[in-house]
């Protein structure tokens, strides 16, 4: 494209919009763009996936970007949803991190498995409701108690699945910030509570004896962006993943002693709390990114799915118990792109399609994040991290 | 797969090493996960990009996830980089991404197009080194102060793109973190920072008069995770996009009023600070991670990139100025996953292949986040979110 | 002292333990030290309260610091339990201090006043419970819930005040954190809450089927420090000051304008974001530092109390809504120092002596605050920061 | 007072100024209070310190607090600058109090004393300039590079000891945050910062060649509230307290092991990052504001000062490194209330009067904040916390 003389078309949609999610509006739509910029679509228009399965997850589809997966494992994951050995599909550009993963898998399967529990679920929306004085709005909060069931009942009348676990109130000037929190079964639940909030605000709206107004988020929900409060208050699904690591596992596989990671663990305790960081572990995200991509969850989610604490104990008999906290993490085996032609195929990998499978991926995420903490970790300490990205490294280029 | 039978075969590698990047070790690797978990493979193995382009990128190599892509725009830019109406290639799997993003899209080049300047540069890798007490710490600082200029040569001695920009000191107990920053041109440049420090922290090694233990990460990188250091010092470029927007044109296309913005964002600041968000906005991280993803971006940066602050004015004239910082962008347009073949085919799309293209890629990304937040606060505020949820949405399913 | 030589001798006791609270008690101890320092505790010896009063305030008593107190006032508080025009002392030594707060007082009462609000009242104890695994700690909460009648009587058992409001918990790896959430009527509550808390962690240890153990803090209560936990769920009480300042008193008395102060605003909320700041207004700490060693608060709650969050809006009649919400104020009108000679005087003139008086007191420190930041924030913009504090402070010296 | 029916006269000052700073003065003052309150203010007129001596430390002045003052220690602290054992003047109602420092005081002495060492000094003010756009910002920020040395010498043209060391910049949005970093002596310093920063701000008002505004502080200060920004870049002094506690003497004095002091820390660490603390270790307010209240301190300072991170090892011999940095300790021993008559007097006591003892009384804060939290860790562990607060605790009343 000549940057500067666009005329600024729109991106072409059929005439009859039965056929926007056809390859034909797709291939309108790159010849428009190759047209408009110049730029060849090739790789982009060869998919296999069909697109009339796209509509709810596209608009304007012009193709596909092809994102190459490794597989790392088997990791044994000895969890309450996920039991076995599994192979995980990692979707990935940055060498190196599937066989970082691979390794720290191998070395959790050897020690005996990772234990993985869920241990709460909460999807959040967080309206806010503006009176003129913070008594209006203390008072407005006394109505909501005695008025939960109702609100509970309207909320809940717009989906088969949610329910509406508390309502958390956080008082703050003349304003009333609410969060609702919701059980959503296998989705992620974003929309659902959306609309079931909305339902209930609406329930609020016309029954509360005097005229009040709301927003229907008062940014403190927080979707798609880390938050304190998401750590203390669990986004999605709350799991934790712990291992026992074996001094004799740790030195032949990861070259370091559970002395060494212990001693290192408190120079990163306190260099992440001067940094204010949102993951007190190595790298969360290259996980969660890598399975969000492969599986078909909402990737901008590693923004809030990121987050965690890990904790960690040289045990008496010399072992090291490390673990990882996920306070916010957000996955679906149902809805958003789990349907899609490889992504479901990727689940399938997972035994993770069907009713009630959202449990297990988040049980084997969390497996995973462990394992690339353990194996970057060593790396680090061990001295082969910057030599272990030459090798495998986009440096090669 | 029968979770708990598995006798915990490895990933099969081909015998000869040379033959690992080709679609019949892939072919290979799905056959084993066929056989091991059941799962059919068949679209992760339907490909068009050239398995031989992978090493680097990935190991264990199966296939690819197909995300489909959408198109947005035209956006006007009036970047120092970036300049024109650009065609954004969104790829996601959250219906309304791409229509709303669109909409904001329009709205922003009927004002006039947004102004975009990236204002820093910097990436990062932080050694602590250990020292028996803090005066031990607090002089080595001074050692290092007066050997800055073989320290640099050290460090950049093994990039022919990075410099070394400066060394930031945050003295903590017996120990002193460092964080070394670098220029690192169109790179995100990761594996360079850490392949320099590596280099100056051996060289620091061997000249410091005193024996000294270091180890490459205290954990400031911060690598791969949100945290406000890097909002305070730059990770990757620190980008602004500004707009000024009419109110005729807010009105018209977005159905709301300057005022009613810049009430709702005095609520919404106070919820975010509340909440302890990471991003002060509506949703940077839909933004990236789909333009992260179409363009070979490392995905898993979406934890550092999508923090941010808005800042707003009500102007005189009854305009509104809305703008972004994003301190934390980290993008390339060399290596990573940027030459894998639709990537490659959507930063085209961009203008964005070939060398010194990284700033206009970080100025389209801040163009695009800004679009979004524009359009997604006002359909919070006119009241289309839920209902336009409800039409493009994943509900429909 | 000659430092290096001390022979390291203990603050000297009188042989007759029933007399450590007498004033030679407290002059063997300024003898002493004046020996051992050859500092002079002349003034330091010149007290008039009743050594006889001490004992539950301080040990090793050895006399008093006097701390000069200004009157600011009257400000005009329009709250549920503080109504009426006040004189405040604050006690002391920052030079233009009580000259900013008595404008900022004389500006809200010729405004109409300022209206306080308690909208949350809680004091907290937060033991750690320790299992062997994350399943274990999950299935001990649950056991929390269906004893939690007994769990709170168990820890009422031991108070005539305080009421266990609700245990929240923070699933934390192998860990359960809790956080007892108490009413403490007049009293601060920190030793209440803490006996109480002890009380119930013993009966749980008592009937817990099966072995665990606990630490009566896990760091989560969060005791004399800041925490954005405390931000979100309150500790002490949750108190909002508001008013609405109209146009013409701001330039008459501060020198400016509406429109100056809300676009100060934004910038003030941006700094205070990138900042990571525990306050998003002025200087609650300097009204809260005041009272507090004024009334005989324990000063180091300093450290939670100045948390809080300002928000604003300009009015369409272009008046001024301002209001800070204090989330974290910690204040007594019983126990601590509050009986002691000068603190008690201080509770008199401001009418908060007797029972029922902490609310009282809690609105009457949040309408001080505002008026602080009224007048500190006027005289930034109005310029007259540096002159006043060059005609009041102690540059003079 | 009857709190409504206030006619809302001003606290009365003396017709003939120069007479404002008396006892008569202040006498008028009590006598008008006790008129509209009741309140007697009989202990409040008894002081011993002399009124003359109060301009630039208060207006308005009615009389004093009488704090209580305990004596705690000695303490061996090993700095650079306190060298010897130390008796510790805290001035608190809070019972427990110096009793349980004085247990960590006599715990450390006997460990051999505290290492205490300051590793960096600067106080900050911080203006911020408004641009048209962030481009501008940018082009103000290299000017401000090219002309450092006339802003510099603009800034120490206004003060003798302040010294600027460097301007941090913060680019946000269309403006630019700037944080001046000076040196300041032994004077706290905020208000000669913000005199050298305003000279320096007109003088780049004067001579750059477009027209610009600023305000003197864009909230980055962080003046009186604790933010992550003064963690990362010190505000005040930076102060590490480190000691070697010997298992025999943990185990006799404080009857814990270093084991069990290390097994707990893990999760004080992990309790604190969820909870988003201010400060790592126990209670670091409390030492500070009994010593800030004792010393002529601004007590404000609690807010910025409590902040910090601690950092401990389990040596190989079974000794425990316990370390405390203070990021943001201020403290004077010129100016503000240090010439106060009590406040000299304890001042003397630690032997920090006179010309270069700033560092010397941030090296015995930070050990005495280092022996407060050994103690009361200790405390916890070995479950003696909530019984000595029976004994010593204000619950006697």
């Amino acid at each position: 494209m000549s940057d500067a003389d666009a005329k600024n078309p729109r991106v072409p949609i059929p005439r009859d919009r039965d056929n926007d999610y056809t390859e034909s509006a797709a291939a309108m739509r790159r010849a428009f763009i190759q047209e408009r910029t110049g730029a060849s679509l090739e790789h982009v228009g060869r998919y296999s996936l069909e697109p009339g399965t796209l509509p709810g997850n596209i608009e304007n589809f012009m193709g596909v970007a092809q994102v190459p997966i490794g597989i790392a494992g088997p990791v044994r994951i000895l969890g309450e949803h996920a039991q076995g050995d599994f192979y995980i599909p990692l979707a990935t550009t940055e060498g190196t991190l599937v066989a970082s993963y691979n390794r720290g898998m191998r070395l959790l399967t050897e020690c005996g498995g990772v234990k993985t529990t869920v241990v709460e679920r909460a999807m959040q929306r967080a309206p806010v409701f503006l009176f003129e004085d913070a008594r209006a709005a203390r008072e407005f909060g006394e109505w909501l108690t005695e008025h939960h069931e109702q609100i509970k009942q309207a909320a809940e009348s717009t989906t088969r699945v949610g329910k509406l676990l508390h309502i958390a109130r956080y008082p703050l000037a003349c304003n009333l910030y609410l969060r609702f929190n919701y059980s959503t079964g296998d989705a992620a639940g974003q929309n659902m509570s959306g609309k079931a909030t909305h339902a209930a605000c609406e329930w609020i709206l016309a029954h509360y004896p005097k005229k009040i107004r709301y927003v229907l988020s008062g940014a403190i929900d927080t979707d798609k962006k880390h938050s304190l409060l998401n750590v203390l208050q669990t986004r999605g699904r709350r799991v934790v993943a712990e291992a026992v690591l074996s001094r004799e596992v740790l030195e032949r596989i990861a070259h370091v002693t559970p002395e060494q990671l212990f001693e290192y663990r408190q120079l990163t305790q306190a260099g992440g709390i001067m940094a204010g960081s949102a993951y007190s572990g190595a790298h969360a995200a290259n996980a969660l990114a890598a399975m969000f991509i492969a599986t078909g969850q909402d990737v901008a989610n590693v923004s809030e799915s990121h987050a965690g604490i890990t904790y960690a104990q040289l045990l008496p008999n010399g072992d090291y118990y490390w673990s990882v906290t996920l306070p916010a993490l957000i996955v679906a085996t149902y809805g958003g792109g789990t349907a899609l032609a490889t992504q479901r195929e990727c689940l399938e990998m997972l035994g993770c399609v069907g009713q009630g499978k959202a449990d297990k991926l988040a049980e084997i995420c969390a497996a995973v994040v462990l394992a690339g903490d353990i194996s970057l970790t060593s790396a680090i300490l061990a001295g082969d991290w910057v030599s272990s990205h030459d090798k495998y490294g986009r440096n090669r280029k």
